[in-house]
């Protein structure tokens, strides 16, 4: 199995995607991985992998990269040369089986739709973000793939969500619900409220709105939104999350009981801080594209962007593709059957 | 000064709105509370202040209360004899100088916009939640009062967030944000791009896009959207704060060493924690009405309560709705003049 990495991606590349591919490598003895970027400056960190590794890892050769700032679909079109195009091409001709890259999350959606295609029957991508949260994993999507969702969408992300959180977490009947600005009927907006009566006719397990605190208590497998509210959320998410680490830090730098008291708890802390570091938990799979897509967050670092490889490659070989493609195909989750 | 305080609203009615009632009048000596609801169930609260105090509480019986469930607009129009709708006509007949509920939300705003009437030139109004973050505090609103946003009603958010700012928390050119998908200005939808260009033509200290993370971060005086995004992002914090607390807990009831580390680690523990406990800062204010409202968290107990009482009372002292009509008319923040 070949994965191509993105290796010009993100705020530590192409350092980090190199050792992340290596200690995908080394986790998974049948795959191999295109790493695709700035040869020479690529070459050095390919170099220091162990024979074993080094033979899986071969280097695709570019210096245009896609920025934050570029618009999404318009970079796809014309920056043919960009490693995030070359990645999707390899995966369009069958040369690599799946995509993993840090950069621009729009160029991604984009490149995936215009270059992979969408699953026949699926209107738009989503990316879902996976969320361990009490007692439980929760998939939350979409978390920026389609910034503006029409009820249509909102109800296919939830048949994509339950396919995955089926398929990849291994739960039976996945609880699919609606993130709202309450928990009441009469709350959302006419968008939403024709989406939940979709999903409601659907055989989904759907259980009714979410709102914001629902989701950091677990309270269901799949939790769906629009792309804004998703992105908005998963990053203010992080931002909590490091703000609890700063916080911590300065207490304990500028006093002694804390440190004291640090030196006990540290064990626990990080268990519990653990949860709030959504960046270890490898990357968002794009669903609803002619392929496995995993995006990882530009500030990754290797132990992530492993993870997210690995994710990849265990969506190739349970044909996460082909199951969505066959799910939406007999409509199973929207009631036709 | 008299407030309406809507003493069956909340999860912890009346017990809690009373005592909560009770802190705010000893606090400001010259503070009256009208406290609407059952007063067979009120009454027993109000006998246990003292006299300077109870002198100070009236109640206004009414056993007709606003649900969750109960549709916003209908819900004013028809519960007439509801504890909501009996504040708001004491602020509507010069009765009352302010009103304070837990109530329902929506119910809440469209009952200021009917029974109190926007302020010229104001469409929509607006909640707006004071959130301590990095080194300031900034006001995120809309969190609730208008679900779905037109750009005029994102810039007018603006306007009475700068303004809000600069005479209640006392920032002098108070920074602005609006809060999107990414930081690059390609990122947002066409209502972000519009706002954000009547936004910059303002003179508001206008600063860019915020993101989610950024929020956490003290990124800015003031950060706006609408009020879907705002109140799903208001509870998710919300609800990061319960997990961090119970798993805490779960984590010193089980190991003996974070439950030594804890001894010494409390006093910083609770500083940090604090920062989520959004209850404690008292209530939102609904800006953009002819009148001082202020919302409180359903599950307010009496310190919140109280907060949000003297909050209202500072915002009438200080002419709140006066200085907006004022900031409004002259066109100073839409740079007009």
């Amino acid at each position: 199995m070949l994965i191509a990495l993105d290796a010009m991606g993100g705020d530590h590349a192409p350092e980090e995607p190199c050792k992340g591919a290596i200690l995908a490598c080394r986790e998974k003895p049948h795959l191999s991985i295109a790493l695709i970027g700035d040869s020479e400056k690529i070459r050095p960190f390919v170099e220091k992998a162990e024979k074993s590794v080094r033979s899986r890892l071969e280097i695709v050769h570019t210096t245009e990269v896609i920025t934050g700032s570029d618009s999404p679909s318009l970079s796809i079109r014309r920056k043919k040369g960009s490693s995030l195009v070359l990645g999707f091409e390899m995966v369009r001709s069958k040369e690599a089986d799946g995509i993993v890259s840090s950069g621009n999350t729009g160029a991604i959606a984009a490149g995936a739709v215009l270059l992979l295609g969408r699953i026949p029957g699926i209107d738009r991508p989503a990316l879902g973000a996976l969320l361990p949260v009490v007692n439980r994993k929760t998939i939350l999507m979409d978390v920026g793939g389609t910034v503006h969702c029409k009820p249509i969408n909102l109800m296919q992300f939830a048949q994509m969500g339950t396919i995955y959180m089926k398929l990849f977490i291994g739960v039976e009947n996945p609880s699919v619900r609606l993130l709202c600005n309450g928990e009441e009927a009469t709350k959302g907006d006419e968008t939403i409220a024709a989406a939940r009566e979709m999903i409601e006719k659907s055989s989904m397990n759907y259980q009714g709105y979410a709102e914001g605190k629902d989701i950091p208590a677990g309270i269901s497998d799949v939790v769906i939104c629009d792309g804004f509210t998703g992105n908005v959320l998963i990053k203010f998410a992080e931002g909590v999350g490091e703000l609890l680490n700063s916080q911590f830090r300065e207490e304990y730098t500028h006093h002694l009981l804390p440190k004291v008291g640090l030196f006990f708890m540290w064990p626990a802390m990080k268990r519990v801080m653990g949860r709030f570091d959504w960046e270890k938990y490898g990357g968002a799979p794009v669903l609803g594209v002619n392929g496995s897509v995993v995006k990882v967050h530009g500030r990754s670092r290797a132990n992530a962007i492993s993870h997210a490889i690995t994710g990849a490659a265990n969506f190739i070989e349970r044909s996460g593709v082909d199951r969505i493609r066959e799910a939406i195909e007999s409509g199973i989750e929207n009631g036709n059957n």
